[in-house]
């Protein structure tokens, strides 16, 4: 088989492992295959049934070898072969292959050796988004999770020691050795409070309820500092993704470099589906939206008319500040960016221009209609 | 019945239906219903007080077809019926209704047929308005949100794959098989913890220990993300109806745009009832009113002032850094623009023409009021 | 006695009344009241220390009865008399010291009787500044607590049906009417988890489930809601306060008013006690401090400064950039307003004339130091 | 042995005892020692073992007081002595060691006197950076905590004297005196739910539900409180720091203090480990680094350039926006000045020399990188 053919298959089977639809069966294989794992391991399952679900993580174990298979073959026809069973997510999906033919060739017992397809939901961390932001979260945010962290291991430790030798004496089976005495701590601590072992003690008691407030407290700072550094994070990514889309848009071309900051800040982006109402007529209007790839239909009378990337649509409601005045369904798969009616005239009172030529827009659109409507008749 | 005459009926039950004293009172028949349907389940009411339940329900029942009767009536009659049961609020007011009726004739005993009354609850999603908020923020958060449900679902799996090999031998009834793990592991994630399944093994007691602080994790991520995403959304929607109060004051309709946008940003709206005291004399003042809608009644000496939609009052207080002059109580349900002192203070500096304004408006009302004393006098 | 000295008498009761000391005193009282009546309620306290109790109790009810009757008293005599018991303040004094006798009287047992001791918490509500914020925060963001309020209501509603009817066959002494399975789902929603009632079937776990992370979402919802506002509205106030202390220091008065107010926003106010150390010498310097009220003293060499309202002090370690070059005490309680030095370079590159000010000031005192060193030699 | 001599071992002690390899190993002993505290207390270790454990003890107990002896002595040498163990450290130091002697000398039985091993991890509070900034925010925040913490009171004992009064009769082993129900009313309003004490009336179950509501609120604003506190705080530190490193980069000097202001909130500072890859050749590039210490190696061709403190790269990611162009690696710890992509166009928008500045320096990078080539050649 000449190269170049090679080439073209080994990039389809790409395209093919990179669509959106290949992902819905991967999620699907990946859910069929934890629930059949799972239902293996219930003991009053009948043996036909064992059988089956043998036959359908077997079934799924080989749906991942060809996954894995496709990966490394098309990205060593690409030449980037040796280094993507380096990369993290080339070793996710080894290990959701290996681990199970090894282990079962070691001598594991079957029941035990299918425990290891867990190891397929770590797919997800190469698919999911916000994993990596995670990460970068964590690390910039490290040293307030340290203290967080710190807080939390003395007062596990202190509250452990006073229940110890508080309730040694009373209750032994509970609180007789420290470590005991540190699953009671670590329990009540993040307010899980199984209820296996409680404090009966005067003195154990008034101890527990500081360190359920305790609990409260710790949670209550780790919940700040993680929420705000994913908050700030997430604003990060965004705006160099709307970025990207801005510049794809034509009408925005001639503002100032510091207006375009300005605006992608304002800009809120909004991935559509095919044939979706965007706009409904009728309903109030409380923001515009620009184009940036994908395609829209405006339902107007007397035909639809479609608009392409870089167009704009939904501004009439702003500027008349009435209802919608035409339905938007999409007709592609959309990624759109949305301004706020704040945004929108806070924006337009700083740059006249952007309202002008929006202005400008909608009128040669109003006539538009006007003339083809009076052409029909 | 002439056209016009059925229009008239229509609009007026429309009135009725859509006005605040019918929403209490569909509230009260709403809670009335609920609890009746709870009581009824008890196993040892008496059976008087069963059948006075089961007529109770049945009037609930009926309230709630007339209502949807009026709807789909008003609506045909004003040319949108066909839409109405199609639309949300229209099937939600059907699935209150028609479900129970068609469980009984079917031969779903009594007892269970009227458990589906507890889809009456479902009529509160149509008037509660921060529920539509909701939806638009978690389809603006789904990607942050995803990542955040894959992380709970590896940690999930994985902590009950582990407890499952280390506590199967020694507790078959709690963790014998993966489902009852991971009911284990979700109790324990979710920092619920029954403490119907605890483990015992010093391994598992570790890993239950990581469970639960992940739970935390897990728990200050979702929060966060929810809570900013909430509060961005609020934001937003405020604005649009504050924006459309502020055209409506006179006074602010000499301002620039930017400053109208600026202003708007800083005011906070509020809803106050009939008979209200907005102002108390005498109290510190820290923030000034304009009235969007309504009435109120300023208590001056020697008699009261009225003002209405435009006015602003409050003002002295602000220039003079004094307490309140005088009580002002509202006369009838009245929208109020709140401006605090410290925003006050930031916009006339900018915009020292308002500052002006209010002054010599202020210096009016003082000569006024004691034009008026003295000729009572 | 004359008029003028029943009111000097009344005013002097007043003050201790409102003293900071008194409030201390007052706390105690409330504390041991509450212990008291807590220990009282203990089956097996010998007769001697519960007659001991009783006599507790009786004493605090007697300083409560006092402090109601000194503050009606003297408002009373102040003018202010009738209205005090109508007030929120008056009414939960009256609440305080009233129901316990008329409770004895009317023939409730002593032990019940005693249990209204707990209204005296109440009291903090008036001592305890953040609570009217509070109130304010809820009565701004009523809406969007009911939405979140709504879908608690339905999640409960609907998990407690699903649960009665997957389970109460197999548990009728758990979930055996909606009323029982509404507690389980209270308990579960609110991730409190008490183990009392726990669901057994597979597909009643999987609900189960689902709602604790639906509680998780539910409180993330609130805790959002909450914090925001409590937030907002904690900045307002604080603007206010700071707003005064700035304007009475006379080295602010020459900016503009729009400089005042971004100072303002800048500043946070610190109240310190008497013969605290604000600044330690040699210590790095990350803010500099003006004196709203109160004195410090600079321990300079040869001999200590003096410093009273509107000066300020820590300015050379954000000019030099090095470390704190003398320490600062107070000598009585005072209020001091802190510019960090972000703050402090942001503010003066806006406003060269305050950096030329403070600088100006620092030089003055450097050579003044050094004069009286060489006078001293 | 000279003055200068024992100088010079003291400051060598110093280094030593302040350097990061050192902290790594009071980790090390601290878990070790903990570790041992806690395995000794498990009843059934067999004696041999047990005697090793407190062999491990007596060694942590040794380093510790070997480092408290080398802190005095370096401390007395370089004159601070005698303040070092009135300060907060010295006396933390100072609990670790003297308090175990002096228990057995004393006469405590062993097995206790060793608990007192878990003041060792108050060590934790010296050398972990978040400890202090905690504090802070608890005291600028301490009004706002004390009215959470007022609700927390008032809910806690109403709830209590409630189910006191509505269980005491039917469950005086749970609720018998006020004592036992507020245990109870803790572990409630927490949303611990131990589980040991549960009401079962009907009515003692709706208050129940409604203190578990009344948790989830407390939570959110001691949650919200405390996050914003830290987060403000936070921020506040990071500007002196990043401060501090952007006046040291030769770079930023031109700029007037206003941009100087503006970037410093820009940038943020990320410590960097030595032999870590920076920016990965082929990744999309989002920001570029300025160097504040240390040096990095930008992995050209045909030869790498070295970067020392005040250098920048990652430019031309931005300026082209396209792929990183080149590897860059640290070669020793190096701390790093962020600028996002957002930032780094918002900025130089603003104050254009700055970019051109970039722009020319990234043009002679180009050129020089073109001769290099041709000269290998």
């Amino acid at each position: 088989m000449p190269q170049h053919r090679i080439e073209n298959v080994s990039s389809g089977f790409w395209l093919f492992i990179e669509s959106r639809g290949y992902r819905v069966l991967q999620y699907c294989v990946l859910a069929a295959g934890l629930v059949a794992m799972s239902a293996a391991t219930v003991p009053d399952v009948r043996p036909e049934l064992r059988a089956w679900l043998t036959v359908g993580l077997w079934c799924c174990l080989g749906f991942f070898t060809f996954e894995l298979a496709v990966r490394v073959w098309t990205r060593s026809v690409s030449e980037r072969g040796p280094r993507y069973l380096l990369a993290a997510a080339g070793a996710i999906d080894a290990m959701a292959v290996l681990p199970i033919p090894i282990a079962l060739l070691v001598g594991v017992p079957a029941e035990t050796a299918w425990l290891l397809a867990s190891l397929w939901l770590l797919k997800l961390t190469t698919s999911v988004p916000g994993l990596a932001l995670l990460g970068r979260v964590i690390s910039l945010e490290s040293r307030s999770l340290a203290s967080v962290f710190a807080i939390f291991l003395i007062v596990l430790l202190l509250a452990a020691v006073a229940l110890y030798v508080l309730e040694r004496a009373a209750q032994p089976e509970q609180f007789g050795s420290l470590p005991l005495s540190l699953w009671w701590s670590v329990t009540t601590l993040t307010t899980t409070g199984y209820g296996d072992a409680v404090p009966e003690s005067f003195l154990g008691r008034v101890i527990a309820g500081m360190v359920m407030i305790c609990g409260l407290g710790v949670f209550g700072l780790l919940t700040g500092i993680l929420a705000t550094g994913f908050a700030a994070e997430h604003r990060r990514r965004d705006f160099i993704r709307t970025w990207d889309l801005v510049t794809r848009v034509p009408f925005f071309r001639d503002l100032y470099p510091a207006a375009i900051v300005e605006l992608t800040r304002m800009l809120r982006r909004l991935d559509v589906a095919e044939r979706t109402v965007v706009v409904r007529r009728g309903r109030p209007g409380d923001c515009m939206y620009f184009i940036a790839s994908g395609e829209v239909e405006v339902k107007l009378e007397p035909r639809p008319v479609r608009l392409g990337p870089g167009s704009f649509f939904g501004e009439m409601a702003l500027l008349e500040r009435g209802p919608r005045t035409a339905t938007v369904v999409t007709t592609a798969p959309t990624t759109l960016l949305i301004l706020d009616v704040s945004d929108f005239h806070a924006f337009t009172a700083l740059h006249p221009d952007l309202a002008q030529t929006v202005e400008t827009e909608a009128k040669r659109r109003a006539s538009d209609s006007k003339r083809k409507v009076s052409k029909e008749q």
